[in-house]
């Protein structure tokens, strides 16, 4: 998410017709946990976040994805959510490169 | 949750220790989604639900535990989150127990 108050990403599973948790296999929805947990674990190493929050909401774009974002006490929204939560604050275009270099290492080694 | 305006339930892994899904071994979260899946099945025939929304905060309660709750077009948050949104709205206790007993009646069986 390009949104430098939080470290942020999406998970979308390739399963374009999918709104809801159920309407995925099981097997897709043991692949995406397993996925949240690899994406928590990057974020938690990488912005030394002290909660990561998880949601999947999907109440404005319909096809299903999962939020994962690390919190940190005292960040703007803190302890409420960020989803709505004022106005993207947008990277500058070589911390977005950093910041995808890194979890492209984490995720896809 | 004992809050009128969402049909929402809490899924709490029995961890006690377990703050993050990642202090989850895999076959425990492995169980979680698809409970969580069970919980969105039953409230979207129960609730007649227009979307179910999943949420793993833990940014005030620490212990690990995921949301699940049914939201509708035009209820008094939509689109955004439910979390910290105004105050809750309890159930009178016949309500309350006519929820539970659909809910036991349809994942404990």
């Amino acid at each position: 998410m390009n949104d430098a108050r939080w470290p942020w990403l999406i998970l979308v599973p390739r399963r374009q017709s999918a709104v809801e948790l159920i309407d995925l296999e099981a097997a897709d929805r043991s692949q995406l946990i397993e996925e949240a947990a690899l994406a928590a674990s990057f974020l938690k190493a990488h912005a030394g976040a002290h909660k990561i929050n998880l949601g999947a909401l999907g109440n404005v774009v319909r096809q299903f994805h999962l939020h994962v974002i690390a919190r940190t006490v005292g960040d703007p929204a803190w302890p409420g959510p960020v989803w709505g939560h004022g106005a993207a604050r947008r990277y500058e275009d070589s911390d977005a490169r950093a910041l995808i270099a890194a979890a492209k290492a984490s995720l896809c080694a």
